[in-house]
């Protein structure tokens, strides 16, 4: 049994503390799936405010892990782009992912059409 | 690039939320690497009080992760365990880690002695 590296902790607390802010983990996962504008990304994610979302991309880009990319165009474009260290948690968020799907059940089944 | 699943989504947010509580990644990780005692887990993880310890492991413990195993011995012993579900984090939790030791630098680095 291998002893908890103490060392590791203050980074491993950080990196739950950005992923696990409200919000931030569904936005990042939405975008590892591809969507890079604002619109597809709150539409993604159920809940999501403009506000919200606004914010929370505001963070993800401070903290490098996302990168806003204008293009001149008329009108102007703007996408939302992981960076290397954005991308880098993809394997994390789909464990997370899957231990989701085999453990955590919802307190009232959302309506499915077969 | 698959489309973002929707239906996952309720599920993995739940997910992120257990996980990304304050200290509960920490608190998960260390138990994980064995910690069964209250105080043991309390001194692997910096900054953690007995208060919030106490409140985390009852949160863990109501949402499946833990079970408080009493010992009737004298003193009476008390160790928190894993469950399964909570022992399935396990990948999870390392590749967190992997990604926060590959990517997060500290703001300040801890004073390390050789």
């Amino acid at each position: 049994m291998p002893d908890f590296d103490a060392a590791l902790c203050p980074r491993y607390h950080r990196a739950v503390e950005i992923i696990g802010r409200r919000w931030s983990g569904s936005i990042l996962r939405v975008m590892l799936s591809g969507a890079t504008r604002f619109t597809d990304i709150k539409h993604a994610v159920p809940d999501l405010s403009d506000r919200m979302l606004s914010e929370r991309l505001k963070e993800l880009e401070a903290e490098g892990l996302v990168v806003r990319e204008v293009t001149s165009s008329t009108p102007v474009r703007i996408d939302y782009r992981l960076t290397p260290m954005g991308e880098a948690l993809g394997p994390a968020l789909d464990a997370i992912g899957a231990w989701a799907t085999r453990w955590i059940e919802l307190p009232e089944a959302p309506a499915e059409r077969a």
